[in-house]
């Protein structure tokens, strides 16, 4: 995978949190993701496809799912409820929507966000698109924006 | 959400694990996915995106999904290790694939299959796309396979 496509997921990710949760993120040092590593608690996730297809994934602790959701629609909530899962959902569209417009060249377009719960869940990717895990330091503890992307041959698109 | 969009899923699913398995499903009743649901143990998960978007998710037990990468790749297996995610998504991907080409009209593509494990994860879906759960049985067990769908309207596409 491009380094260069790293950037875009950092740049969105930030600008996201920045002017939708008004919570700012210090970048910490992307890496390749091996082997079977357990998430957060809480992981939102979207698929991307066009000239390039691939996933996008959010994870988060509960505890930061529940004060990005407070940011976001401005009540306080101590439930993972269906406003919170459609908060972390929302904010997963954002930051992969965000990464998207980046990479105009690509031609994505998005699917619809889903939201795992569930303690030690793992997200698995096909080995053929080995994710970068992105981790970010915020006032709500570590969070970690991983993707995917894989090139389509010109011949895919036809 | 259409109720024409369910055949494609069942008549995907019913010959992916036909012809790539050999193993024969019974379908039963489908039904509107509300509130949060534990899945299987093991879930596939992909994303279509065009003039509709949403998700497929494929669940698993453990012993099913063992099953399944045994009758994909010819040797038992006894662990989730990497042959049996990338089964259980390349099954997913082909599920989607064959349910997209059904609905050809949609003009959708497909995201990458990502595999999610863990005990008592849950995957949700946003409000405005309220899955279709279609349980099928099997002699492996109980499977599953949700959808949701979206449709775009026609403005979002240009």
């Amino acid at each position: 995978m491009k380094v260069e496509y790293i950037n875009p997921f950092i740049a969105s990710t930030v600008c996201v949190f920045d002017t939708m949760l008004g919570c700012q993120l210090t970048r910490k040092d992307p890496y390749l993701k091996g082997g079977t590593q357990p998430e957060h608690e809480i992981s939102g996730i979207i698929g991307l496809s066009g000239k390039a297809k691939g996933t996008v994934v959010l994870s988060l602790s509960r505890e930061a799912a529940l004060k990005a959701a407070e940011a976001m629609l401005g009540e306080p909530t101590d439930d993972v409820d269906a406003d919170v899962i459609d908060a972390v959902g929302e904010l997963t569209n954002m930051i992969a929507g965000g990464a998207k417009a980046y990479l105009e060249h690509l031609e994505m377009n998005l699917s619809i966000p889903n939201v795992i719960t569930g303690k030690g869940h793992t997200v698995e990717f096909p080995r053929q698109a080995t994710p970068i895990c992105i981790p970010f330091d915020c006032p709500w503890g570590l969070i970690t924006v991983e993707f995917g992307l894989v090139e389509q041959p010109a011949a895919a698109m036809l």
